[in-house]
């Protein structure tokens, strides 16, 4: 029986660890790979990838420490998570792998981020992380006099576009034909009626050009236009994330898009169960935010077990 | 009229006022001194003091930001936030300083921390950060096998001696007089019935001894006994702290203890106000909590601002 279990190896889940560790609990990481999103590495031209994620050092420090105490972790997915009621009141749970393994610990941290589904890109391959990146709130400032776009139709995009629209000269939001409107509200009102941004809808993304860096996207007009070619320094794929949560799913409370839950001390509405990073109501996906859910939530969990000792 | 003034120089609101600089907000930081608690460093025999606080770094490296930037930052205290209403119902804020003057925002993060009021100790001076130090989470798993003594009569105090007893050979957990027991547990109920804790009640603190570290507390005991020489490795002072909130009593919920009601976005019941760090009902006290802390509240007042323009 582990005292934690801590379901997934991004920022958030790798600081739970450590923290716990630290606390001289029997915790134990379960994750498919250690370092989630802050993997991806993305480059502009004329801006360096280092400069712009804070707290990229320090989440190297955490994963260099999980990833020598091979006892603290075990890179598999989970799949379940059930829970097992004793007669004293206090449950336990089971953790079940895709490997069909089945380990049991006295509270969870469930920090297992959220996935993308990226539209149809002809020819992004080759840019991915030159010239295509995600999450444009760590670049905007650097956008500064500079062309931006935006792909993808819903919140995120909206958020990225308003967001990129402070700094850079000019933003296209391109809203691929798949897109709904987010929230109901038409795109071009969420933005309101700001001068540098242009909204190209129900548009496809037939392609992108370029040198090293991606630098140009051909983008498919609806009712049989000329495709446009749009050029600009950077291009930000803003696709609605889906939250990692089915494994709980039936047991903690989640929001209609199946992000977990929270207070404001990470804990979910199950007892013995907390949750930080991207797969919570949280949201804003930045390292050092991840960072300080990552350690709220085990220093939750510790006050819990120590609560129950 | 600023876009957003950050109250409080700590972690928290260092961190909360260089993001909404990159976010090319209009942001003034307003405190009387920067780092916060930051700058008490603890010491124990045998034990660096760099090795212990994580994210101290990324905390310099914020401040130094902030330092070097006059024109976002005026070293001042707050004495009073009052809300004006505008006819387009979005409030903004008047900021009155100490020193008289009146500062106009759109927006707020009250990042003000807690003080501390420790009791009364005679011949602690000369060893306070020398043996002497506050918060024992960060260096609860250095006290393997060594000895630690905790002050205080609260929920803090009983926490400490609880995370301290996860490691320690011994803790001295020496209650004050005027100490109450927390949410009126009685002190030894909430402590359990850990074999390596020992618990003085209604004891007074009668003096320290040391070479360049205090080692041993002398304390007064109730009913006219013999004072008792307690030795150790270290003393954790652990007085209930005050949050500096009263600023905004009356304009933000706050809790019995004036801690300010904040959910898991940092947004107080005051639209357009956010919190962060430890003036929150959060709590926690790590470095890299408020961090995170002072990044969401800053990203959501970003949101607040964007979605008003």
């Amino acid at each position: 029986m582990h005292d934690l279990i801590v379901i997934g190896g991004g920022p958030a889940g790798m600081v739970a660890t450590v923290y716990a560790m630290r606390q001289r609990l029997n915790v134990l990481l379960v994750t498919e790979t250690l370092g989630g999103k802050t993997e991806i590495r993305c480059e502009f031209p004329g801006i360096g990838e280092t400069s712009v994620i804070r707290g990229r050092q320090l989440v190297d420090r955490f994963k260099n420490e999980i990833a020598y105490l091979r006892i603290a972790h075990r890179l598999e997915r989970v799949s379940r998570v059930e829970r097992r009621d004793s007669k004293q009141g206090h449950p336990s749970f089971t953790v079940r792998t895709a490997g069909g393994e089945e380990l049991e610990s006295r509270a969870l941290i469930v920090a297992s981020g959220c996935s993308f589904k990226p539209p149809q890109m002809p020819g992004a391959g080759r840019y991915l992380s030159k010239g295509i990146g995600y999450s444009a709130l760590s670049y905007a400032h650097l956008f500064l006099d500079r062309t931006a776009v935006v792909i993808g139709s819903g919140r995120r995009a909206v958020r990225s576009a308003l967001q990129l629209a402070n700094s850079a000269r000019q933003v296209y939001l391109l809203a691929p034909a798949a897109g709904a409107p987010p929230d109901g509200t038409p795109l071009t009102e969420a933005l309101g009626d700001l001068e540098n941004v242009t909204v190209l809808e129900n548009c496809t993304i037939d392609g992108f050009n370029g040198d090293e860096y991606a630098r140009e996207v051909v983008v498919g007009l609806p009712g049989g236009r000329q495709p446009q070619h749009v050029q600009a320094d950077g291009f930000f794929v803003e696709s609605e994330a889906e939250p990692c949560s089915e494994m709980v799913a039936g047991l903690v409370e989640r929001d209609a898009r199946g992000y977990i839950l929270v207070d404001s001390r990470n804990l979910t509405s199950q007892a013995g169960i907390a949750a930080a990073g991207d797969v919570t109501t949280v949201g804003h996906e930045q390292v050092l935010v991840a960072v300080g859910e990552g350690a709220k939530a085990a220093l939750s969990m510790l006050e819990h077990l120590l609560e129950r000792r």
